[in-house]
């Protein structure tokens, strides 16, 4: 499961920098959009990179322990959100849209039988996990499983020409499986793991803090061994994610990566393979506590700040067109030497 | 010369945020884009408020004092970056085009004979103003001439359709100008509201400073009287841009305000009449050094930061795509009771 995803050649670094530098404009007043181009290209290995059929990737799953009361939200949120996919109506449907993207929603664990569908992909692990409150969520089996599936579904999207991908998620209780996942992987204390969620009151994220430090000492493998982890607190939505997102960096996609529940995934992915940070672009500082932690942790400074913590990718959705914008002013602009513009003196 | 412009009517207000609340995502999670959908909403007066013919307007003149060396480019440049944008070639240019946005580009004053051009509008007052380090940057009627084009140009663009405007400039040597009109108006230290502008070296921006205080003495009108601030400071085009802001809120537009300089024409305009910031929305944090000091005194914050620092607009064509997302939830997404998904518990 360990996965050959190589750091990008950086061959072409300084070229990039110089087509960069010869726009008109002062040297690095594009600012973020600058290094987006940088990174772009050297992910493509090419001086002119092209984004193409940009997607948004959504994985929905139930968790056990959602029944705990660990969310606002009844657990059947998880499957009518899914309807509401599928219907168009979501935000992730409207700021995908907006954006230009389309979007894919894949069953990965939901706890409910939607029969086939157009537009659903089935990948259904099981209906929910176990609860980790009494033992691991899922087994190892069921784990790969979930990996292979989001590592598959990617390659497909990769055959049909898609190379930039926003990861979104949709399960109740996911923001508790998250929180655990990111004690475990990073060592911060699980208190400041813990958020809000979708949105609980002072005594609803207390009730979650200590049902979630109940479940921790139920996992007795190691902390920094994110495939146990994974399976221990996992959702099927996340462990589908952290799947996707190596296949989308072997695939040499760029990453959008969105809120807490997605750099969970990625927290998951890049102990497997660190080298897949550099096809990550951290699309919005989310308002879940956690986060903090995550970015942290990663060393990532994420494009936007706009006080969301809706998750569905929302936020890569909305980072996508400043990496469009950035694509597009390094194909476009003008150098100084073809717009006949004076260099500084 | 002082404006009419109406704070809109808030009766709409709970209704809009009824309609927000209403949507299939937790209460506020989607942060400021729900500021955004209430603003827009207030603004056209209407529940279901929509974007239409999204322009940028870019004005462009010169400064007198640019040949005292208060900028890293030579006074050429201004001109060479309109052929520039006339060309497509320019960074806003790019941007605007991966916005949808339409470019309006305007001679306010530029040092230069462009003759009679499709795509420009020749709103020029003189070519260039006069060097405010020996006398006043322009005449009352002058600066009147700037702001009644101003107005005049955006009358025709709300004739046309226009609901949505991003304001940008060009001009060498315009934010020393800015820095000017900056520290009378908020009566921040002078030094502060000082910067490297297209990128001076520290001698350079030493430079700058000691002429800037050289500067400052010679008006010797009320450092609150925007007016005289303008026309002895001023650049044709700041001149312009406040008086097309003006005719924005008028037209209850919604004014995309990109970085210093443009929000330094704000500053002017906000003085006249304090009721357009409610149609104002902020871009993106400028790192020219006096943004924030503006920011701060209008208490507003940018929707980015990514270290831009170029002008032309390029912040309001980055930012238009998320106002552009507040507007289709509003608009698009469905609500807990259309969709049949089971709100909170």
């Amino acid at each position: 499961m360990r996965s050959n995803i190589e750091t990008p050649d950086t061959g072409l670094a300084a070229a990039l920098q110089a087509r960069i530098d010869g726009k008109t404009k002062p040297p690095g007043s594009l600012g973020r959009l600058e290094a987006l181009a940088l990174q772009l290209g050297l992910i493509q290995n090419t001086l002119e990179p092209r984004l193409t059929r940009p997607h948004i990737l959504v994985c929905a799953g139930d968790h056990g322990a959602a029944r705990a009361g660990v969310s606002a939200y009844p657990q059947d949120v998880t499957w009518q959100m899914v309807e509401n996919f599928l219907a168009g109506g979501a935000a992730i449907n409207v700021l995908a849209r907006a954006a230009g993207m389309a979007l894919t929603v894949v069953d990965a664990g939901v706890n409910h039988d939607f029969g086939a569908r157009p537009g659903l992909i089935d990948a259904k692990v099981a209906p929910g996990t176990a609860n980790y409150l009494e033992g691991p969520a899922m087994s190892a089996a069921q784990r790969d499983a979930a990996l292979a599936h989001g590592e598959k579904i990617v390659r497909a999207l990769a055959d049909d020409g898609c190379n930039v991908l926003g990861f979104g998620e949709m399960g109740i209780g996911n923001t508790a499986s998250a929180s655990l996942i990111t004690h475990c992987l990073t060592g911060a204390p699980l208190a400041v793991c813990v958020g809000r969620g979708t949105g609980l009151d002072d005594a609803g994220l207390e009730r979650k803090r200590a049902l979630l430090s109940q479940a921790l000492p139920r996992f007795t493998g190691a902390h920094d061994d994110a495939l146990a982890v994974l399976a221990h607190f996992g959702g099927f939505e996340i462990a589908m994610l952290a799947g996707a997102m190596q296949a989308a960096a072997r695939r040499r996609m760029l990453l959008l990566i969105d809120g807490f529940i997605v750099t969970a995934a990625l927290l998951v992915a890049a102990r497997l393979s660190p080298a897949i940070l550099d096809y990550c672009v951290f699309a919005h500082r989310s308002d879940e506590a956690g986060h903090a932690v995550q970015l942290e942790h990663l060393g990532a400074e994420p494009l936007l700040q706009l006080g969301m913590r809706l998750g569905e990718g929302t936020g890569a959705a909305l980072a996508y067109p400043l990496v469009a914008s950035a694509a597009a002013f390094l194909d476009e602009m003008a150098s100084f030497e073809s717009a006949g513009v004076s260099n500084r003196e």
